[in-house]
């Protein structure tokens, strides 16, 4: 079945119906996607100013209205109970099971936070001629905890999720000027180079995702990466919580190229 | 008394002593300067996703922790009770009295916003070649209330109020290419030529501010402007709030070049 030439809202349907319970890399090639974190309403005010403050990390695209299962902006008749292949729920910190389907467990007090996704520069960056290494070697990005505080907000706090890319020293200058053009998804690297700088013991063993290959010529270069809140929000522990399943995120209408500022 | 040249630091302390109760127009050239809006906690969820909703009219520079008059960010040692010459406050939507110092005042429950201002973008302009001609006139930016809805959140919704420059055909380009390196303090216009267009009956008559001249070969270039999010907080008549009195901003130690993203 290809999907990568689809409609967002068409293949959203087809999640919705149980037809698709996959991973939504490549699908709707352009669009963008979105990560998920649903939270009761009382934790969104310092999660709000924490994402605030930490743009680069955790760049909001769209917050729900309190309670609603509807989005007014990047996807105007998705069901975010429905509409992703896959959730994961917490209570108090502790994964409690995996869904195809939120609707059962929806309150009137949850507040969902769509966070733009590297997905979206990544398909810039190829199109600008850049390599992709986890893309050619067909695994997942490789992501590392670093030693860079996050401002934190409120309850919220904890350290810099980041992911990694190749890139060979011709190409560096392109990499930071494309994906500055999209600081709605993350944005400018956060660092180039050796990853000691910023508490990187080992890039052969990334925290999470898979290692990649570094051919010679080629520096490392880091991202924030949208795994951070994430990251932060199991810290704190919450009393319930409901995120994507890694890799399955919700389709937008939104065309990456509508997100350059 | 040559206040162009001095660090934002002493002249807040200037400013704190009561040695200054005017205007911070062109004071400590080259730093920026920011509008402030105080509300208490019950309000601050619902301004803060206004402001993320809204961030062209709405750019948040800092929002303190509940109850702080220190900010982390933009001004480290100022107090945000007493390091603006002149506040406004509002109970239910009534001014009720200016202050040159509001510590007596201050509450546990006070959140405060800063919010970029176009000072920022103006001093860039004028560094670009382009003259600001409410500066060459000596007096206030005209302002204007628009039909353009802002994007409600919450108890918040509203008009967007725009300021007004006229720019040389010529010109307008880099007015865009100026102002969108500094999305934080307000960036690109949102509209440029026909006043009608975004509901501006007359252009002679600003709703806020004073109106200036447009030579033969001049469009009138309209950009979100910081009065939107006072606009709104007043719809709603909030039972307290603390404004900066018009002209009389926090002088942070951010300079505007920091502000490019």
């Amino acid at each position: 079945m290809d999907l990568v030439n689809r409609k967002p809202q068409e293949v959203r349907e087809m999640i919705r119906k149980g037809e698709i319970i996959s991973p939504t890399a490549g699908m709707c090639a352009g669009y963008a996607q979105a990560n998920l974190a649903v939270l009761p309403k009382e934790y969104a005010y310092d999660f709000l100013l924490f994402a605030m403050r930490n743009p680069k990390a955790c760049p909001i695209l769209e917050v729900s209205d309190v309670g609603a299962r509807q989005l007014h902006t990047i996807a105007k008749n998705a069901d975010i109970a429905t509409d992703i292949p896959k959730y994961r729920v917490y209570e108090n910190g502790i994964l409690t099971g995996e869904y195809t389907d939120v609707s059962h467990l929806w309150r009137d007090d949850l507040v969902s936070f769509l966070i733009g996704c590297s997905f979206s520069f990544e398909s810039e960056m190829i199109e600008a001629g850049i390599e992709i290494r986890h893309i050619t070697e067909n695994c997942n990005v490789p992501m590392y905890m670093t030693n860079i505080e996050c401002e934190p907000a409120g309850i919220f706090n904890g350290k810099m999720v980041v992911s990694m890319r190749p890139i060979p020293y011709h190409q560096i200058v392109k990499a930071v000027t494309v994906t500055e053009t999209l600081p709605r998804v993350h944005g400018t690297p956060i660092h180039i180079g050796d990853p000691a700088v910023i508490g990187i013991k080992d890039i052969a063993k990334p925290d999470f995702g898979d290692p990649v290959t570094i051919k010679e010529g080629e520096v490392p270069v880091f991202w924030p990466c949208g795994v951070t809140p994430q990251s932060v929000v199991m810290n704190v522990k919450p009393s319930f919580c409901i995120t994507h399943s890694p890799g399955h995120m919700l389709i937008t209408d939104i065309k990456n190229v509508e997100l350059i500022d």
